[in-house]
């Protein structure tokens, strides 16, 4: 039997278990695994130096060294969130509509887990805990399958879940990760059906594209963002230059990062110099159309590619475009349909921009950067669907869940 | 340009225009395509005809050419169908929930259109009507991809659709049909994932398994339903027969038919020459495992294959159970996650079943015959959903739409 077979045999096991689960028992598990963490912090550390020296070793850059760093102060961060997720509520049993048909029959519709969820990630150890924790807090079981430069870290963490868990009184494979970390078997696990009801790809736009290619298993899109912001004539100039500064340079490698600026040909001239200024002061390189290479100096002249392309950089696009309908069609043939903005004080203008644009979330006088489960008030967040089924924006626990029809008769047949 | 990507371009053209519509104007438009329906009848059976003569001479079987065929009074009820989606409230701009999060800013859930749907179909051309109908209804665009055994009839009836849309304003690519019918094309649909934002597929397992194999655009599974019926020990013998000779006999061809039959040991030698004596007077055929061929004669021995069959026919797979527990052990082995259904006078028995039980819909003392999108009150029905994703069980106008977060701020950045 493969790896995975028998991953997702005692996978489906555990998730049997997990469904029945009362909310309070999975808490309790959930407040001990966060002691867990710490207490293991010189194991976890150790597993994870291996990691980093391998990783120097191959000359990866810094940047994607931090991303796989562990510090104690980390892994206080780590098990802090864990604690954070027991106190959620939980969205398992929870009727959300109960009603009387035609034939007398009450029939309510239920949360109940989704089952097996494999989360496909790469590089950042802390994913491993985070996923795993929030499709525990769910009732459902996972199966992760992290990339091969973290791995000694993933196994390490995922030692410490799965002993915490049992000594809960939970089956230890409620959590399980895959240890054979070739393409070979990542590819398996995409057409695992006979195990896994939903695949979640964590990571680089590749990865992602590479999932939804090769996947049979229902899988959620996340992550990529090219989001706009578009200034209006009617909008006031010190809100949306703070807009678009914070869109843009708050956080750049995020997904919910501005990567093109639309602004209106009527305040172009009166507002560009000031916003590049700032931008600019905030080490963000333009590029911009004719027209704003017009009005600023040092402007690079963007091309197509600048419009489709999700820098994750300091780097920001500039478009003047002639009214609403023009950005919002811009928008629609170029954005990722994440997170569009608008800022204007045109009640109208708002209204439709904000029934227009098709994205997972669209801001009027706001920054794209709330696009985030946190900020929505979830409690957590397991990733930023971008497609359109199941699940659109930030996911948090009701998003890792699915339905069923509960149906109370006496007696009745159908006529 | 292929078929596929001009009609691809087309369908998110009009979905844009979709999108915008009020809900009284689609209203209006599909009462007048009921009218156009019915005033085109001489032509539709006119194509119609040609579908028959081909299947005639492809010496297809009566049953299937029961399901091809349209009547002056079957087009009466696809148009009156019409008329009916018609008549329901547009769930379309709907604000589910709208709240205040930390940096005050207001959050909405709206309803919106999940955009292009391709709907991959068998045989029935009523379905061609049914399914263009409810998408349009939901704001979406539809491209339509029916068998060849149904070309003419189809292509009149997208014929009158798309004339009749036209007619009332609307873009006539609101719904297309792929004119080439090659296996080539039907694949080449599946990976449209640049137009599609969903695809289902309605007929045999074997065209669902194709697509979920094949398609790289997310896929709402439907259909197959290996349903089954639990009589407890303390079940009713008149309630009992009575559902489960609805559940089998009523209709054995659709997915919410009951093909196994699992019966408490403590009442098997009470209620199941009785049973199967009512259900062999409906002409159903016996399978059952060795303690039911002691009870009662002429029963042929069940293998493991008729516990995992959905026969879809005048036939019932019977096994003794030692108890609730083994059969819900049974169901969530062998089951497809339809429709599951226990008979009891048991309170807590009952509950068990229900929580335990996986399944799109889990009955007490009724027939799992009910699960239907217009038994269920949804006043429409796109197929029944067996997986867990987006949509579980009926699927009716709510479950052809996505949402989005409209969010109004007043000029809040991210700290």
């Amino acid at each position: 039997m493969s790896e995975l077979t028998l991953k997702g045999q005692q996978a489906k096991a555990a998730a049997l278990v997990l469904s029945q689960a009362k909310a309070k028992v999975k808490n309790e598990a959930l407040q001990a695994l966060s002691v867990s963490l710490i207490a293991n912090t010189t194991m976890i550390l150790e597993a994870n130096e291996k990691d980093l020296a391998t990783a120097a070793e191959n000359g990866i850059r810094d940047a994607m060294l931090d991303r796989l760093r562990l510090t104690p102060e980390r892994i206080v961060d780590i098990a802090e969130g864990v604690k954070q997720v027991a106190t959620l509520a939980d969205p398992i049993g929870e009727v959300t509509h109960m009603w009387k048909n035609e034939a007398e029959l009450t029939i309510g519709k239920q949360r109940v887990p989704l089952g097996v969820i494999g989360i496909i990630y790469e590089s950042r150890p802390n994913v491993t805990v985070d996923a795993a924790v929030l499709c525990f807090k769910t009732g459902n079981a996972t199966i992760l399958r992290g990339g091969s430069e973290a791995f000694h870290s993933n196994l390490a963490l995922v030692r410490v879940i799965r002993d915490s868990l049992a000594s809960s009184g939970f089956p230890a494979d409620a959590v399980q990760i895959v240890e054979d970390t070739s393409r070979e078997t990542a590819q398996q696990l995409m057409k695992l059906n006979a195990y896994l009801d939903v695949l979640i790809p964590r990571g680089s736009a590749r990865l992602i594209q590479t999932v939804l290619e090769k996947a049979t298993v229902p899988v959620i899109e996340t992550g990529t963002g090219n989001c706009h912001v578009y200034i209006d004539s009617e909008a006031r100039q010190d809100m949306a230059t703070k807009i678009i500064v914070n869109a843009k340079a708050s956080r750049p490698s995020v997904c919910n990062a501005a990567e093109t600026l639309l602004i209106h040909e009527a305040v172009a001239h009166e507002f560009l110099p000031s916003i590049i200024a700032q931008l600019r002061a905030e080490n963000v390189e333009i590029r911009g159309d004719e027209l704003v290479a017009s009005i600023v100096s040092d402007v690079i002249l963007a091309t197509e590619l600048d419009w489709e392309t999700e820098y994750a950089d300091y780097i920001l696009a500039i478009k003047v475009v002639s009214g609403t309908d023009a950005a919002i069609a811009h928008i629609n043939k170029y954005g990722t349909k994440h997170s569009e903005a608008i800022v204007t004080d045109n009640y109208f203008t708002s209204q439709k921009f904000l029934q227009q644009v098709d994205a997972a979330a669209v801001y009027v006088n706001a920054s794209t950067r709330f696009t985030d489960g946190f900020e929505f008030g979830f409690g957590a967040e397991i990733g930023i669907s971008t497609q359109k089924l199941h699940a659109r924006g930030p996911m948090g626990l009701n998003e890792l869940t699915s339905t069923k029809y509960i149906i109370y008769g006496e007696g009745q047949i159908r006529e």
